[in-house]
């Protein structure tokens, strides 16, 4: 199986308009709060790796924690990586293990996600702190040009031009743009994914 | 607040039965596997830091995972330490991650633990694989002399001698008791408490 995902940057409010039109289901809101971090023994930017605390609030309040490594890209062609995530009971903690043993936070992305199910997708309205906003189309499937072809079909279905979408994750959107004085460097920039 | 801890290696059968002369609660027995990990970038035994996932397997079978963190000595009279603990969804998958990240297992303790609560201590009995059986008294405490000499006391009292009192962690035990083929090797002991 793959994960097949199109982001294209876009505003939001025409794209509600025509999810509700071909009745897709609302399946929430939730905020996400990514930190990612430099490693003490090589340099992530160079070596495509990326290791993360994800700290996600739903509409309910319900938290939860995870932490996430995504190795490098094993086949440019399907965006293949290797990623292990799994829960954290407190990230607060999880964070002070990571810094003691040398890791230090060197990004934050921050952001509001409205999901909907549509069919076999997954349409993700993103709204990212200082970077814009985003609608992702993504499904996980065997076989990768059907489902690219369909997430296709549904950005069109949706008023969108799958001619604009680009692949630079959130994180390197948010490095990219990042100012002289921001807190971020471009030269700490992996290019791994962050959805 | 600091944990007072006093450990002695013993048969097992004597002390329950002065337990149950002072009516201890037993408090349950659990089964502990905890996997240390070496660090790519530093050497613990020089620094004096573990880098542990404990996996606890309780008598109904509830599972649980715990990664955690200790850094050295911060005043070795009264054996304080940083110390970071979080519960984890998933040990593989957080075992995965350390090793991803370079950490590599380097050696496993493996013990059943009985615990009994007496007043304000916890007498713990630990049948450790490998290394032999202990008993240990514990307490949390503001005034340290006051909890180690009420340790002592009740030492005494389940017929064990405080002067038998051993300061050297099990894993430092099981790796200073490695033989030549064994997996672990000396060289890598930190003198980190594991209990």
């Amino acid at each position: 199986m793959y994960e097949v995902e199109v982001k294209v940057p876009t505003d939001h409010a025409a794209v509600r308009a025509r999810l509700s039109d071909v009745d897709a289901d609302a399946l929430g809101t939730v905020v996400q709060r990514d930190t990612y971090y430099d490693a003490p023994h090589r340099r992530f930017a160079e070596t495509d790796e990326a290791l993360r605390i994800r700290r996600t609030e739903a509409e309910n309040g319900d938290r939860e924690t995870h932490v996430t490594y995504k190795g490098p890209l094993v086949d440019s062609a399907s965006k293949t990586r290797r990623e292990h995530e799994t829960g954290v009971d407190d990230g607060e903690t999880m964070d002070s293990i990571l810094r003691a043993l040398g890791f230090e936070p060197a990004a934050v992305v921050e952001k509001e996600r409205a999901r909907f199910r549509v069919g076999e997708y997954t349409v993700t309205l993103d709204d990212v702190t200082d970077v814009g906003t985003f609608v992702e189309v993504e499904t996980d499937a065997a076989d990768v040009d059907a489902a690219r072809e369909g997430a296709f079909e549904l950005l069109e279905t949706i008023g969108l031009d799958p001619d604009d979408q680009i692949r630079t994750s959130y994180l390197g959107l948010l490095l990219d743009g990042a100012d002289d004085g921001a807190r971020v460097t471009a030269d700490r920039a992996p290019s791994s994914g962050d959805s």
